[in-house]
């Protein structure tokens, strides 16, 4: 099977050799519509006889016209001759028909240019509609098609089908068996009722998302066990995303074919309101999703999704507010923070070391108050805090997942259900690839090699920021007025970063590129195995694409900058930057923020929002250029014509790899940036909705997929949170002050405050230490003779035996820096562990109910079979009739179901 | 159920309240003796019809004789009686028969002493059987049982009940259908071929383990899909192992038993043979185990873990050939290494402070030699590498036995298997504490609060041993022969290391106890989770019972210790340990070795094999003592009653325990000890035949377990892995010399070479700093006046401003150990992250077979679906018969299989 996952369905058409196999049909959606254009189009879902289901749709392509008008014509014409002449051909097409030349004959007579290639198209096109009409699948040509050079082929797959299908799928149906959901009891119950009560307001007004007393049994449907379920409605029993599912399969099995999306169907029309109203809405932001309802219309992939998406945010509600109130805590106390309270001292006097050759000139600490007070905002002891509390927020998170999950898994009756994450169809392009892989080998790794250099590219760019902002601080340094330098510090500090944010943007989307066609050069041998490889590498780039600036602020700007008159230079005349006196930490978070909220903003919402509204926008116009006549006609469209102007369902990867960079945002650099949770909670409440809508309205529906976990995704959560833990220790531990406070107040205050703690944290520098030509040019700028400077650091004062070298104070601060990373790291992931191991992955209630079910199952089983043991001792073992109603319904149930068989089986 | 987790077997008898409902039947094994024993009881196998195969035992005790001479007439006199009357009930035992007396009532009657109890468990008893029996099991009791005391009830498995229980079970069993397995080709065949024949020897004489070309589809059995398998020989359809196992779940079904031992059976005596040949017999200790002998024999538990334990010796081999490596390059490199050929210079003459205050003296460094020599055997910077490289062979570990586990799944069809983790049966003890918990809550807490202070005990030994050496070693100080002192001073590292090793070994076993105690008194819900408990809290507790002396020598020895003039005391006297001049790495070098091969040979060699004997012989003499003139009939005593004095099965528990306490030696302190892995290899050699003799010559055959993984285990050793990686940093960086001579070469030697290393390590002490009564008592010892000794730290020298402090070495040493710990642990981390990333987790052939299996199951029910498609074509629907051969089979099929209905349904 080639093309099933969506994400390179592009290059399908390059790479597949299935093209070469499978008929050229391609996959068209039957999506709902937006309310009001729903009436209309009604029969569409239905056969010519307005009793067979369509439950699938495949769209093929006819000869495109070469030119827009004159072929339009022709093309039209073709259209109504091609689907006369099918009108004949669908009379009886349940059963196997005749091989007939059906309609496409007339059209090649018609268009003489139709080459060798659309006869051949169309000779496997027959070929494939022939295998599936012997999977026992039925077929129809739509007739009159409106949409010039596409042609539609429903399929419906009739009850026999669809029970042989559903018993090799081992599909979990639900058995006339109810039983009673054991409620808690005790103060349990109570409690849960007045969450219950208190909640009412969050809960979208659907039906199922009400706590229910009873469950249907379920049990892998099998034909022979077919008394067992209540088959009563034979055309509900499986409903429409099911038989959608059906259909895949078999197409899949039969043979390659790029068959990619199912329809919507009749009786989801009030599910599709109900979506509509309770879900892709704005105005119900503040309530639970119905994660039922959108896992029955759109299937259990995209159902766990949202589900994922909505415990995030959740999530996130605690996170922010111990954030804020973190944040709050900076503000309250930046007033008693002994520090900054005394570089902002009147009083304070202390000259400062120029901060950087000959251009800069001494200046007075008094002027890095401002920078203090705010850095004071990201960097106090309750910052530490935080960041513990979201390494365990992020296991947390985690754990509750995976029992969310479970839970869902109980509840969508999955929990028998094997993935098939050993069985995967080997990717079709495999062996194309294989065969010329010997060909071109060096070519291949020649392309890899560029490709990686890919990588360089962000490291470059980062670089040029770099560069960019030192060279601007360098000029501005030379400007004499000290505020205009201090506002252009600021404004280079913004715009640098917003150049960053431009180039991340930018380089996101090349990145997409970059990771698809090295997967592709890698060639994975199943779609599988494709697309994990696929998701992470995209996910290696883009995260280190949205971070690599970020590190490079917390971890190397404003180290091994050298000191005063001996400036450490990169490339003779560039100085490595250096951070204001607070430390880097301000820095980090301008950055931080403006990265995140900008990517967010920008990417997620204009982006997600604009484009495939620009994109439907542009083919609903392309069309219309096309047939601008027909325009009353388009009214009366097909809904599946209609929805061929919808945009093409891409997968989940894109969803899922916004929220995941987002969650690197919330926990990777959470020690700086406390508001992270808050900025995320706010963007994924529009986030939901946004998603919801795309999906219910923007994009075709896709096939729902059965899937247990969110596979990779969780695994690159995992990954992220690790990382988590030990960018946070090196943050509080290299970025902040934290430690160096640490140390004064423990080792070298002599009253054990912080009092003297600016001063114990700056070395000496004699002026006359100075080389030639590295003085500054305007010696009394401050207005008296400078003989001794400051600087930021800990080395040994101009009057020790080894002037200028780091000091015992300095191995001392880094000891204790290390070592608190070591504590930090290993008792942060003792504890993850820790609750990782208490918290129960499948609920109580889950593994109790599953037991239940279990126990209920034998017993039915039990009692079935000492009924027919009673009917066999009151009988002789010949083949007697009747006398008991056992008999013909045990005999029954051994003759195949076919669609001819329409015995009800209601034991 | 109840019990039948055999690790508390015993407990059982107090604490279950399922005692309550459960008849008094309690399990009995009935294994293969040695071979020369097995001819005489073979009749045992079958029921008195000589047809019906004795599928399980169940044995009850019948009133115990309370004085054992008069008694044992009465019991054997009831014995007959007993029996006598039983033929008459047995004559048709499968069909339910009217509730007979049978038998008790007379024995009643004869013994009058006979109580109300004994009645009572009389009627739990037959209530229980009738039960049986309305499952459809056939029940026989022993007629004529020659062991007093002890009823048997046999019971058999008809073939609809195996059917029934099998489907229920979702048992996978072979299909007819058979598929050749994949050969690789090309060169990896040609390898794998050469590989095969080179490792020919190595291969157990077992047919089963040749590569084999085909193998039999597999599908979960089901009675309405017989026809798919080969039941031409429905006796061995099932083998004994699988119908031990249905009976034993419908045993737990029925109600609480202590049923736990099933019984051997003729078929497998030849496999018995072949075990005892080719797997149980030290003679083929180079062999690979045969492990689809040991799993068809004894269920997939076991057979897993004699998997887990080949693999793992398995892999032994690298690590102890790599780990020999680095030991030789120790030796080979001692007497180039400049830091002890400085110690050992005879021109040394450096003058060393003493080690305590007043008794000791002055010393030459020289004396030091020996020490210095030695600690660089298990201090290189091989060292460093092979501690990585034990990081990653864990990692590696850990990811083939994924792998060999996938395969061995695939192998014995358990893929599709679900395991019951979340539907586990709830203990019966818990609903009885759950009763009584409210009535002694605090009295529970109490028992906690004493159980937990067990731990306290540990390290209460290890302190008192720490007191014993710290005061043997001062008195030593005292003599002044320097000779005997060193040589003393070995012999009490020698015997504290011993009285450490009586004492882990002492404790082991109470732990074990308290451990059960504690699990006990947690009163957890359901069997499977009172095992993890049980098993977490008993390795907790046996892992810091090995660990801690060796933890307290690593990390603890010498620290703090002071300087010479002011050492630290604890309790007045008692000075804190110091490590000789090499540093610690030897000492902890001797007490690693110590406690692992005392461990390995006294506890897990002498205890296992000697103990099992010694309790056979007790239960063999206690028997003979009480029949000692029925020794003639013995011999031909039934094999379940020979095998009632085998030890019954006691779980895995222990077996796995001492394994991951091993692995914990390999792993942990690996970076001091490289020999580990050889002595951990020499070991398992001997304990896979040692454990296999156990199991196939000492215990009662275990009932077949199902099981997928080895569970928690699996975890646990992952957690020890990880440990390791923390604790191998923390000993490379701080116990071994290897980061300050790195330091020292890099930041201060002043030609980058080791030369002056020592000089470096050693501070200066000027002897007129002593405070009074602190000097030596003898100061001319060396015959010239001391003025200046020297000690090994960083601090200052006597002439600087702050002499004796920290000095700024100190500082940037400490840094250097802390960000090499850092650096190792996450490098390692991040290794065998990749590790485990890269190998995937299912073997890349087992993926394909598994693929290949699902699509041929497709075929096989498509091609039967076509069958009868064309079949209905060919009839009209109504009830014809013959005419084709599918219809009777499609009656036949709905009909249920009962023990009458004997067609043979071979489509």
């Amino acid at each position: 099977m080639c093309g099933s996952s969506s994400v390179y369905q592009n290059k399908c058409i390059f790479f597949l050799p299935c093209l070469m196999h499978s008929p050229p049909l391609s996959p068209q959606l039957l999506n709902s519509l937006t309310p009001e254009e729903n009436t209309q189009c009604q029969h569409g879902l239905y056969f010519q006889d307005g009793e067979r289901r369509v439950d699938y749709i495949l769209t093929y392509h006819i000869k495109k016209p070469s030119s827009s008008r004159s072929n339009r014509q022709s093309s039209r014409f073709t259209d109504n001759a091609f689907t006369r002449s099918l009108r004949r051909g669908t009379a009886r097409l349940g059963r196997p028909p005749p091989p007939q030349p059906r309609g496409d004959p007339e059209v090649a007579s018609q268009d003489h240019s139709m080459d060798y290639h659309e006869d051949d198209k169309r000779y496997r096109r027959e070929e494939f509609e022939g295998n599936l009409r012997d999977m026992g699948l039925e077929l129809e040509k739509d007739e009159d098609t409106k949409t010039p050079g596409v042609g539609f082929v429903k399929i419906h797959a009739p009850w026999h089908v669809l029970c042989r299908e559903a018993e090799f799928m081992k599909l979990k149906m639900p058995t006339k068996k109810v039983y009673e959901v054991k409620q808690c009891s005790g103060v349990g119950a109570k409690i849960n009722t007045l969450v219950n009560k208190a909640t009412e307001p969050l809960h979208p007004n659907v039906e199922e998302n009400r706590g229910q007393h009873v469950k249907h049994l379920s049990y892998a449907f099998s034909r022979e066990k077919q008394h067992l379920f209540d088959l009563s409605d034979r055309d509900s029993f499986f409903d429409s995303k099911t038989r959608a599912s059906i259909v895949f399969e078999v197409l899949k099995r039969t043979k390659c074919t790029k068959a990619k999306y199912s329809m919507g169907n009749n009786p989801l029309r009030c599910l599709f309101q109900l979506l509509y109203e309770e879900w892709a809405s704005y105005s119900v932001f503040y309530k639970y999703q119905p994660i039922g309802l959108v896992r029955k219309y759109f299937g259990e992939k995209i159902g766990l999704y949202f589900a994922w998406l909505g415990l995030y945010t959740q999530m996130l509600i605690p996170a922010s507010l111990v954030g804020v109130i973190v944040f709050l805590y900076g503000c309250a106390t930046v007033d008693n923070n002994i520090p900054s309270m005394e570089i902002c001292h009147p009083r304070n006097n202390i000259t400062m070391c120029p901060l950087c050759d000959r251009a800069c000139n001494y200046w007075k600490l008094k002027e890095a108050c401002g920078t203090a007070r705010a850095s004071h905002l990201f960097d106090n002891p309750a910052t530490v805090f935080f960041s513990i509390f979201m390494a365990l927020w992020a296991a947390m998170f985690m754990e509750h997942w995976k029992r969310r999950q479970m839970r869902l898994n109980y509840e969508w009756d999955l929990t028998g259900f094997e993935e098939e994450e050993v069985s995967d169809h080997p990717r079709a392009e495999y062996e194309l690839c294989v065969m010329q892989k010997s060909l071109k080998k060096e070519h291949k790794t020649h392309k890899v090699l560029i490709a990686y250099s890919w990588i360089g590219v962000t490291f470059a760019i980062v670089f040029g920021v770099i560069l960019y902002r030192i060279s601007i601080t360098a000029a501005l340094h030379m400007s004499n007025n000290p505020t205009t330098r201090s506002n252009v510090r600021l404004m280079v500090k913004t715009t640098a970063a917003i150049i960053n944010l431009v180039v991340i943007l930018i380089l996101d989307e090349v990145y997409g590129a970059v990771a698809r066609w090295l997967t592709v050069l890698e060639v994975p041998k199943t779609d599988r195995s494709f697309e994990e490889r696929l998701i992470f590498k995209t996910f290696v780039l883009k995260f280190v694409n949205a971070f690599t600036p970020i590190i490079y602020i917390a971890f190397f700007r404003g180290r091994l900058v050298g000191r005063p008159g001996s400036y450490l230079y990169v490339f003779e005349s560039y100085r490595m930057e250096e951070c204001a006196h607070g430390g880097c930490l301000m820095e980090l978070c301008i950055q931080l923020s403006i990265t995140m909220l900008g990517k967010q903003l920008i990417q997620n919402n204009l982006f997600e929002i604009g484009i495939p509204k620009l994109k439907k926008l542009i083919r609903y116009i392309k069309s219309k250029r096309r047939s601008f006549q027909e325009e009353e006609r388009e009214k009366k469209l097909q809904r599946y014509e209609t929805d061929h102007f919808l945009e093409p369902f891409a997968g989940l990867t894109p969803e899922y790899m916004e929220m995941i960079i987002q969650f690197g945002f919330v926990t990777l650099f959470v020690a700086s940036f406390p508001l992270a949770p808050l900025f995320a909670l706010l963007n994924n409440i529009i986030e939901i909705r946004l998603d919801a809508k795309k999906f219910v309205a923007e994009l075709r529906r896709p096939v729902a997929a059965r899937a247990k976990d969110i596979g990779i995704w969780y695994n690159l959560l995992r990954g992220v949170a690790k990382v988590a833990v030990i960018i946070n220790a090196f943050v509080i531990s290299f970025t902040s002050d934290f430690i160096p406070r640490l140390v004064y107040q423990y080792m070298y205050s002599p009253d054990g405050s912080m009092h003297g703690f600016v001063n114990h944290t700056m070395s000496y520098f004699n002026v006359s230490d100075f080389q030639d030509g590295k003085e500054p040019m305007d010696p009394h700028h401050l207005g008296y003779q400078v003989e001794m400077c400051r600087y930021k650091d800990y080395r040994e004062p101009p009057w020790s035996n080894t002037p200028y070298v780091v000091s015992k104070e300095f191995w001392a601060v880094l000891a204790a820096r290390l070592a608190f990373v070591i504590v930090f790291q290993n008792v942060v992931m003792l504890m993850s562990d820790i609750v990782d191991w208490l918290i129960p992955d499948i609920p109580k209630d889950i593994s109790l109910q599953i037991h239940k079910e279990k126990i209920l199952m034998v017993e039915l089983f039990m009692k079935e079979e000492q009924g027919k043991m009673q009917f066999i001792d009151s009988m002789t073992p010949c083949d007697g009739k009747g006398r008991n109603n056992h008999a013909p319904i045990a005999r029954s149930r051994s003759i195949p179901h076919t669609h001819s068989h329409t015995h009800a089986n209601n034991f």
